[in-house]
């Protein structure tokens, strides 16, 4: 029956499960499973279908559900919530756990805090190693993990490390103290939460401990959580490479008029500087006038460029992004993409000349080749550079979008494209009659 | 001194601190530490750096080195070395690690079985609690894991799952069968390793089982290694967003050739359709004769369209990437884009009417504020169902990058412009003067 599919599969797939079916379904199987499992299930619900549960529901429900949640989870959940809703529901949750929902909804968003749980296991440093397996047995239910142990003094700080592998190796009679790790990884509460996944990461740790700036732990934020977290930054990032704010839900989940709005904006600046390429194309009028090829070729000169500094931009960040390098790597960056920038021009405005050549002759083919080469060069640079500078005075390099830089560098190509049209022909436009 | 210098600090540390040194102090380094430390910190150098330390050192060293590394770590390295340098270390190798070598070489790249470990603790399910633990206690120093048991019968087939926790919290005469979780999580030895990454992260394991055809553990993968298969596959599709073929190696650590060739193939193959292009606004030589302002817009009418297709892209490649939607949902996503469409197309088309009628005219701000319409809702349409359909005929969506889109966008999008001008101005370009 409903009890046996609640406990013998995993609570991942049973919320797979069920959740198409309605509301009242959902609540009615997860009143059949025991506490433990039904908590399981719920967390296992993306956070619009735990909203969408919660708030349809009546609040004794909610509340006895809360209190059983994990508090990383649960306040997951409430940071959804209207804040009226939260006001009704506190006062039923019960007093200890209300005072760690406040505490863990005061940190900032995106913080180690805002993602650490507080069920952490900890060890004084001078019992035994049977009385501290002893112990683990005791408080395991009600812990994250019991695989990694924090060794704490009676103020809290952070003193040491041991992982229950090392516990269960060790000789029962001894102290932790002699066995724990004394040089422990930690992030602080106030380090961004992209910081903390890649440390985590990078020590291929299961859970990194969350310290304040008295190093005493506040909690611990495990690998499961840190796996979302670098999907979500890696979502983040892939929005803004496509010139869109992103998304914080999925694509489909999200209500249409909030993908329009995150669309929009970046749609509109764009365009504002695509039109600013008009006037500045009109502004040459007396060229276009005159040497009636110049439209042949403007979307060649731009789109190549843009296309040199989409590369260098997406490159740049993504290494950025993972930490394989920093603002100081500038000028290695600066010399690479310069000595790139050269062979792309070499080769491109060579294959652009021929074309050019036989269109339009031999002024359209210099002057075409040299803004390709000019192009390329510009746009590996400017899409290599802004990003480390936009990292130096600390803004998000993924900022510097795919479209952002085509349309800096269009901008900039239809300069150079008529400017040295203007400068090479001069001749031919003072002998042209008006 | 040194060997408290190895054994105190995370081993990831220590070779964060040694890596800047010369080869030589490197392997001076290592060689004082316990055999244990020395694996793991040569384990945490990237692989650029352990491949380099391999092959400027003797073969008896190496061969020492690679029989103590973890079996997945030890075939990331070997499949990066020159296979007759192999061939010159393998007869080095003690007999059981190096057909377990042979074994995880034949898997196909980017498989569950590439990217698995062979070293996984297992337990028969007849056996009493007290006694899987003595056991566990045994293997502990060469398991990769310890806290996931799988349960096997003797031909090794997969019959169950307990953690450490759990046999922590049984009663030390409780039967393992009785204990363990029977519907186990697994995947196939041929799953796609980011098959295997989503799986293990939307079920928050610590690791998963790999199996083969006949239902047989061959290996476990474990959360870290995830973890690296998640960056690395964002990497892939970064780098794709942005037209260049995924590096394999950090941006830095890439030889400068490598990264221009695998830009220089995108740039080409954009190249050439902005190519085409030039032919295709030289073919509309007669509009352009008499209307002198159609070059103004060129810009202006393709890079909109192609903005509005990268964001479209950019949300759909990054949802079929999470596995949040998939090409089934088609119909939803059309809808969804081709009402965001006729948003933008409303409310750009008026936007880009004012200034194209101040510049130009009546005539150009019609065209302009007609092809902008057309092309917003075109390019958001091809920028969500290419992607789409490349999954659905089993290729990576990420190939469609923002700069395809952009090209592909581009091109239609010019075509659009002067067939409606034509359309628009057959009556003026028919009474003006040849
Ligand atoms: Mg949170
Ligand atoms: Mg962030
Ligand atoms: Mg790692
Ligand atoms: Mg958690
Ligand atoms: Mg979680
Ligand atoms: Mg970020
Ligand atoms: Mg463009
Ligand atoms: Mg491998
Ligand atoms: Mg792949
Ligand atoms: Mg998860
Ligand atoms: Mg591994
Ligand atoms: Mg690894
Ligand atoms: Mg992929």
């Amino acid at each position: 029956g409903l009890i046996e599919f609640c406990t013998a599969l995993h609570p991942g797939v049973v919320a797979e499960v069920i959740e198409g079916l309605s509301n009242d379904d959902i609540w009615n199987v997860l009143s059949h499973c025991d506490v433990n499992s039904r908590v399981q299930i719920f967390t296992f619900f993306d956070l619009p279908k735990q909203e969408d549960l919660v708030t349809t529901t009546d609040r004794k429900r909610v509340s006895a559900l809360l209190e059983e949640m994990a508090p990383d989870d649960r306040v997951d959940l409430l940071e959804r919530l209207d804040p009226k809703h939260v006001d009704l529901l506190l006062p039923l949750i019960a007093q200890a756990e209300r005072s760690d929902i406040r505490k863990l909804l005061s940190y900032p968003e995106n913080s180690a805090g805002s993602i650490m749980t507080t069920e952490y296991a900890s060890l004084p440093q001078e019992i035994t190693v049977e009385e501290s397996l002893r112990r683990l047995r005791r408080i395991a239910p009600d812990r994250e993990t019991i695989y990694y142990v924090y060794v704490l003094d009676d103020q809290r700080h952070l003193h040491g490390f041991v992982s229950l592998r090392q516990l269960i190796l060790a000789k029962p009679d001894a102290i932790v103290a002699d066995i724990m790790d004394h040089d422990v990884i930690s992030v602080n509460v106030n380090d961004d939460q992209e910081d903390v996944a890649s440390m985590l990461g990078r020590y291929d740790l299961l859970a990194i401990p969350v310290v304040d700036d008295q190093n005493c732990l506040v909690g611990i934020i495990t690998h499961d959580d840190v796996i979302d977290v670098i999907q979500e930054e890696a979502t983040e990032d892939a929005h803004r490479a496509g010139a869109v704010e992103p998304l914080e839900d999925s694509y489909l989940s999200t209500p249409i008029l909030t993908i329009t709005w995150k669309r929009g904006i970046w749609l509109l600046f764009l365009f504002t500087v695509a039109q600013g390429i008009s006037v500045v194309v009109d502004s040459y009028k007396e060229i276009s006038e005159h040497v009636e090829w110049m439209g042949t070729f403007i979307a060649l000169v731009i789109a190549t460029g843009g296309n040199a500094g989409s590369q260098s931009a997406a490159l740049v960040i993504r290494t950025l992004a993972l930490g394989e390098a920093g603002p100081s790597d500038w000028l290695r960056i600066a010399a690479r993409e310069a000595t790139m920038g050269l062979m792309f021009a070499a080769v491109l405005s060579t294959l652009g000349f021929f074309p050019a050549w036989g269109l339009q002759g031999w002024d359209a083919a210099i002057i075409v080749s040299a803004t390709v080469a000019i192009m390329v060069m510009w746009g590996s640079m400017i899409g290599a550079m802004l990003p480390i500078v936009f990292k130096k005075i600390g803004m998000d390099p993924a900022l510097i979008s795919n479209p952002l830089v085509a349309a800096i560098v269009d901008f900039t190509g239809i300069l150079v494209y008529y400017e040295f049209a203007q400068f090479w022909l001069t001749p031919v436009v003072e002998t042209l009659p008006h």
